[in-house]
């Protein structure tokens, strides 16, 4: 579709738009006449969209001021995170809104999962009106070992995977561009891509849900690390001697800070909390267990991010709470982390609490694909 | 001297060569003819030089097959390291050795650097016969936020500078392109050019000296972070509650696993040891205060190890261990990696400890300069 400059200019967009051509010339490097002629086209063929900056407004030389950004609707793209029951699927806009979501029984084959995705995604399509050609591609989110480059899951224990080239088999039901990666880095893609730090190039995310994953962005580009190894802070040592985790360890983080963790807590100290907002609640209302439940795995959390800050050293750290319920944690957190890192470090990183829904890591596989379209990469 | 595609080569024949002018286009992406068209330029140059891989060894398609390696002799850099007294500076050629070195009083203002600087260049070349145009460029190494870019020391506690454009000092007093980055980071970069690990990718080395530093390369990008601050392992908290550190926080792995930090300890025991060396002699002998305070500074850096790998996931942590001793203190470290990592991720990781001397600081600033060379890189 677009040639090599025209993604160029399509990314840019993305992170920068609404934008000048000027701007973009500066932004990428091109020649103000190469960016107007691959722009052209990029309006013509519906990808982007032109708008005047206000009424009136005029560049230095007196013509009107036009800004480019993308179009929403020109592309769509589903999300599938396949790491727990049920498998929860969405369908975004190229501006990364939810168009239609869904849910399913987590099927237990990779033959299986492909099935299942191409009956939702189609479902989903008519739910939404999408017409089968403004669908341009699949994202999907695993917890586990990824070969994101073959499209092969390595290893999920969660779903007892060893191997499987899942990509594959989704593009063959599907017949659409298949994306896949790990659950983290997705969440950190669509954060560089749709969120409020989408313009910082070091970006390190946290994903607090039941499980704790972390994705980072260095001079603008994922970094997965050796065998996509990168940010498994869930498993740091954060107390000694501390409580066995599920990884054969003690005192890992996921031990004491995730959700799972904490509710566990409650329910060891009698506390009636479905969540850690209610735990919020009782603690606000005086309740010293729910405190001390929130300040241990606050602390924890932000020892971990502390860590996380002098090893990488990234300009803003987003800790995407999964329905959490600020308050009390995230003091602990922003204290723990005060505590632990160097003054002048500390004062040049930024960290910012985001509540997000339950369907953060779909919408996060559906930005792999985005991501995937918007550089003309190789999906499998 | 040489243009972009030279550069190009000349990066790929430091980090690969010897190597066939065939595995060089696939390498860099250029064409073969391209490569033999570039590559004779470089030789009638003499930057680089071709070498029979053997007699009678052929290609396939029946002719000598020729190797390209990196003529150490067309280049020689300097290396100055000015965060302690004595101001090290190593004369160094393009595949690293050291050809000449020197030590100078640590000057206490930038214009006295630069001064002495210029003197002490002068002395190396003359002893080690290089005349003025071998000489391409030097590299300054310090401890401290350095903004590489525009060449600025922003802030170096222990010589008392802020705001200092010491890369533009050094340059007008020696007239050479001068390359200035902090001390862990420049080791680092020696470590990718001139190391065993010069074909990894995704590489940490950790500098265990008087203080402790660490440089990543990921995706064989060197990362410095936010401001440059990455890799400030110096001060993550191992000890909670632990020994005060210099930066006002506590339990710094500093405070227990620097050198300084060993031999404080060994003192403070009324044990007479001069270097973790000796310490290591005497725990071996059967001295138990040795053995604790070897074995408790191991686990430290270990633990510090376990979250550098499960947060960036190197291929290879290179520990380059100043004049250290082996024995106890590293097989702490490494039982305290194993202790600490997910064992998939400690599988897929490679711990490498290598004896440097106290020239290694200076070695790494003068690589600074090699690298600046051989990318044909803007230097200040």
């Amino acid at each position: 579709m677009a040639n090599a400059s025209q993604h160029t200019l399509l990314e840019a967009i993305a992170v920068s738009g609404p934008i000048s051509r000027a701007g973009l010339a500066e932004r990428t490097g091109l020649s103000r006449p190469a960016v107007s002629m691959l722009s052209r086209g990029l309006v013509e063929g519906g990808l982007v969209l032109e708008d005047g900056a206000g009424i009136g407004a005029r560049t230095r030389a007196g013509r009107p001021r036009v800004l480019l950004s993308l179009n929403p609707c020109s592309a769509y793209f589903a999300g599938v995170y396949a790491a727990q029951d049920p498998l929860q699927l969405v369908l975004t806009d190229l501006s990364g809104r939810v168009a239609a979501r869904s849910e399913a029984p987590l099927p237990d084959t990779p033959e299986a999962l492909a099935t299942t995705v191409r009956d939702a995604v189609t479902r989903l399509r008519a739910a939404a009106r999408i017409s089968r050609g403004q669908l341009r591609g699949i994202g999907l989110a695993l917890t586990g070992l990824i070969d994101w480059q073959r499209g092969v899951c390595l290893h999920a224990a969660n779903l007892g995977w060893r191997d499987v080239p899942v990509a594959a088999l989704l593009r063959r039901a599907t017949g659409l561009p298949v994306t896949l990666d790990n659950d983290a880095n997705a969440v950190a893609v669509a954060e560089r891509l749709f969120g409020p730090a989408r313009e910082v190039l070091d970006v390190s995310v946290v994903v607090l849900g039941d499980g704790i994953g972390c994705g980072h962005h260095l001079g603008g580009r994922l970094q997965r690390g050796h065998r996509g190894g990168a940010g498994e802070i869930a498993h740091l040592m954060v107390e000694p001697d501390g409580l066995p985790c599920r990884c054969g360890k003690r005192g890992c983080l996921d031990t004491v800070a995730s959700r799972r963790a904490m509710l566990d807590a409650a329910r060891a100290a009698g506390l009636a909390a479905r969540s850690p907002a209610e735990l919020e609640a009782k603690a606000s209302g005086g309740n010293a267990a729910a405190g001390a439940i929130l300040r241990r795995a606050g602390g924890a959390l932000g020892t971990a991010i502390a860590h996380l800050i002098q090893i990488v050293a990234p300009a803003v750290v987003v800790v995407a709470d999964v329905e959490g319920g600020a308050g009390l944690l995230h003091r602990a957190v922003l204290d723990a982390v005060a505590a632990n890192v160097l003054p002048e470090l500390l004062a040049a990183t930024t960290i910012r609490f985001e509540a997000v829904g339950r369907d953060v890591w779909a919408r996060g596989a559906a930005s792999l694909a985005t991501r995937a379209f918007l550089a003309g990469a190789d999906a499998i």
